[in-house]
């Protein structure tokens, strides 16, 4: 029990000299990694710099205790950034104590959620979230952040928050762009896409493993950041209208408890909840992919627990929301984690670096840490998923492309919960039209197929009609409106048979249902049989009445159902010799 | 194309001299049943007498154009009177001009909902209220229309929306009852019980034959409006305090629009939507079953559609919001309607009575109104549903309790969404979980069988999942999670497959599940195969390209799938004698 909650006990117990040395590794890269990112994505969601990094160690601890991934590094990531800054920027003016007070009320209120969901065993309510609408939701938020992080590296003010906003006032200060600034963010995003693209082929010409390789383009950003720190400091490029990082107060945060105002947590409940969720799908996605490749087990309803803690960590701390972030994890991993040891030796390395680095960043550029944030979530946007998600199905691709355009055009709440509803509703649009077949003998066997579809026998007085669905309420109607059609045909029917292989539920308005189209059947003069009931439905019917009222029987087999109402016709068709072997 | 829309056009080509006399007969019954119902509906949605009486004119002759069921009775009935009161309550005051031009609205609003679900053929949208939600909905709402009713029977004032606070406002006004009033009230109830239970065996006891009978006591309440007005006109009771009726303008309605003011029409927006769901679920289930009994069709598009130009029709002449009501559409087919030209024969009568019998009911009292409404809605509660629903399906259970629940605490409006909501929730969270089973040959088989179920043959390098379900995105992350906890097992496995019979379907969702378990799985050195893949759905995945990079192969069986894998482990099982018959 203890160490379902505490996985530390379990790998703890293990831990190796051998074990410590590869999590050292790991952590010193990702640290070198994550203090750019962590300023960043702290600037991506309105807040001061030094948030982001004390973001980067509590929760790190915490998820080292609790976590069952091994390789997954929490931390600040830039989706979520973009949401606090959506759901806070409603709320108060950045810069505020009351606009970072919001923030970390959202990572405590959306922690708590986390909780809550993994103690109460609601990890399914991820599955709201569809595939195409979080596919979509992520490209248009890489949009939304890149085209947000414009005005930093133009040096111009901007303000709104969807894209034709923020565009919009991009436009109209454009004749104010900072040449200097253009030049450290222009140069930066040239050099950043050319580590992305040319630096690992480089460096794999010159002799370097792949892995290394891959694993030192990723540290390209602190690269840049030095530079570009170093160049404004000595050509004073901040009295020329550089906007800089500036003072990061030196230390480690202290405890802190967020504001208890009961409006500020009605207003942040639902943006905490998405935050919530997107976080969750984004982290389990990540660890169940670097899990398989070591053959290991993650347990989903703990890493909920394990998110959540961290969360609530990070506000305790004085941070904002976190989550296991996609490239960090995989850095994580391909430099050598082996335990969750290593994202503490990670924070351990980040609150060195809050301690005593704060002062060199100081004349860090905001243009440098805009570039690597465009960078990085332009690897996010893709839009090729339209074409693909179009392809292979309409209604997931009308969910798919309404998440991208609300979430551009409204903001990313209206996004995703627009994505939600409408995944839902065509589910549910689906589901209500199943595939149903008339079906009849195969001649020269028991098998019954498609009408439509094969050479099949069938008799006047039967109508056979296999549902290719579970019953339940979103098609319940259907079923009841294609008896009623089958009713005023004007053929002399006499018996309906429902053919059930594929119906693996009935629930309580389809059971309604039956035993309308059975009263109404019986009104008709017609019997109504099933066929081919599975042993759980059949076991469900029997704690109904509908069996007793049946007019008809429940047949094991079709044929049999068929063989019962007219022996002659099945037997004469099962001695048939077969006209078309492929029929069957 | 124009008989599809006007359906008059197809039964009015053979209208014979006999259809004429079955269908008067019937209009003449059903215009007596319908005089005191209309008034009593009015009484209950807080409008003026006439309106009811409105109400039960335009409608039906509008309907008889547009309607394909030959019997269906449209016109004001309880569940939608209360959802009207319920709606125009929160926006006017009772008794004033804006309250009978919101009602007004309602029915206008309600019409063209219904008629754009109609052209746009969206009647799926029913589909939504699974009959667990409309089976609590009604027996609360009957609860709650008793309730209100009982001021009426003692005389006294009451308010309230919710069943707690009609009781108590009741309970506080106790000792203002007039006697006179209840007297009149609990009489007519008494007597009304007992044409109900007594008067039919009765009737059958003198040799009245059983149809004949039945209408017969559906008239009682006429019999009870006559002897009280009376009564009341000859003790001169209304100066004892018992409310009448009084009176009601003469004449036929004056064509009227409903008011267009836009915040109106917001607010009425949400209680229009779910009057015409409600109203069309009613109608269309009342309309299938008596079309069954005749082996007739209904068309139940063009059902919204002809129950949409009956509100139309009842809001353009100062009537409320209408719908099929199923008592008084079993009177009509009983009593021998046999086309629609019943409805439109009972609209003259209704005509004919707000012409020459409106001085007749000026001291018909109130009391009287209200135990025929009493007697009707309770029969619409059917609590033994609860007991039923709970037997056969707890979360079917949960949705009509909470329905009940919130319909009679927090009102009708609350109750009907959260029981649409948390069915499709808790639809969702079952379908998140779908049934799966390990499979295993049967010896001496091709077939495969759940290993915890059958006696079996497995090889321990296969695991051969078969998912009793389609994959869609509820149920997507279920499968992800249960192949990477199959990874983690410490089994020497070399090959999943998922064997595919019961899947109907696979979404966008599923499919990227699918690619990560095919990814992550060859990370870990097993190969993923899948069996007995549906036409359709092997269709669907040939248009991406999961097929492409799938490590294992698609086989047309599960035998032929692990005959593939390991021939020599197939054929022995095949081969084998069958040690358990009945495990076939």
């Amino acid at each position: 029990m203890l160490r379902r909650y505490f996985p530390i006990l379990t790998w703890g117990a293990e831990y190796s000299g051998q074990t410590l040395a590869n999590d050292l590794i790991a952590a010193i890269i990702v640290t070198v990694m994550l203090i750019p990112q962590s300023l960043a994505y702290a600037l991506l969601a309105g807040l001061p710099p030094e948030v982001g990094l004390y973001a980067s160690i509590a929760p790190l601890v915490v998820y080292a205790i609790f976590g069952t991934s091994r390789a997954l590094a929490v931390g600040p990531v830039a989706v979520a950034s973009l949401m606090t800054a959506a759901a806070v920027g409603q709320l108060a003016e950045t810069g505020t104590p009351e606009y970072l007070g919001a923030a970390i009320a959202l990572a405590f209120l959306s922690g708590l959620m986390l909780l809550a969901m993994g103690f109460l065993r609601l990890g399914f309510l991820a599955n709201f979230l569809s595939h195409p609408v979080i596919s979509g939701f992520i490209t248009a938020s890489g949009l939304l952040i890149a085209a947000s992080q414009l005005k930093h590296i133009l040096g111009i003010p901007s303000e709104g928050e969807t894209l034709v906003e923020v565009l919009g006032s991009l436009a109209s200060h454009l004749g104010q762009t900072n040449l200097f600034t253009l030049a450290i963010g222009a140069g930066t995003l040239a050099f950043l896409f050319w580590v992305r693209k040319g630096l690992k082929p480089a460096l794999l010409a010159i002799g370097i493993g792949k892995r290394p390789a891959e694993v030192l383009a990723k540290v390209g950003p602190v690269v840049a950041i030095a530079a570009t720190t170093v160049a404004v400091w000595h050509f004073a490029l901040n009295s020329r209208g550089v906007s800089i990082v500036g003072d990061i107060p030196r230390g480690l945060p202290t405890p802190t408890l967020p504001p208890f105002d009961p409006g500020l947590w009605i207003a942040i409940a639902v943006p905490a909840l998405l935050i919530s969720i997107v976080g969750y799908v984004e982290t389990i996605s990540v660890a169940q992919t670097l899990a398989a490749k070591r053959r290991q087990r993650i347990d989903p309803d703990q890493e909920l627990i394990a998110l959540g803690a961290s969360n609530v960590g990070s506000a305790v701390s004085g941070g904002f929301p976190v989550t296991g972030g996609f490239s960090r994890s995989v850095v994580n991993f391909d430099a050598g984690a082996e335990t969750p040891a290593a994202g503490a030796f990670t924070a351990i390395g980040i609150a060195l670096a809050t301690l005593f680095l704060t002062p060199l960043l100081f004349f860090l550029p905001k243009a440098t840490l805009a570039a690597t944030i465009v960078v990085a979530v332009l690897s996010l946007v893709d839009l090729g998923a339209l074409r693909r998600t179009w392809n292979y199905s309409r209604p997931d691709f009308v969910a798919m492309a309404a998440t991208i355009l609300l979430t551009l055009t409204v903001g990313v709440e209206a996004g995703l919960v627009a994505g939600v509803g409408l995944s839902v509703f065509l589910h549910l649009y689906r589901t209500s039209k199943p595939h149903v077949a008339i079906v009849g003998q195969v001649p020269g066997t028991e098998h019954f197929r498609n009408v439509d579809r094969h050479s099949v026998v069938t008799s006047p007085e039967i109508l056979s009609v296999r549902v290719d669905e579970s019953l339940y309420f979103p098609n319940a109607r259907f079923l009841e409106d294609l008896i009623a059609d089958a009713i005023a045909d004007d053929r002399p029917l006499e018996h309906v048979i429902l053919v059930c292989p594929a119906v693996n539920s009935i629930d309580a308005s389809a059971l309604e249902s039956l035993e309308a189209i059975n009263h109404r059947l019986s009104d008709a003069g017609i019997t109504f049989h099933l066929s081919e009931v599975k042993g759980p439905v059949m076991d469900r019917l029997k704690r109904a009445h509908f069996l007793d009222d049946l007019t008809g029987e429940v047949h094991l087999t079709q044929y049999d159902a068929v063989a019962s109402i007219d022996p002659d016709l099945a037997r004469r068709t099962l001695a048939t010799a077969r006209r078309h072997p492929s029929a069957a």
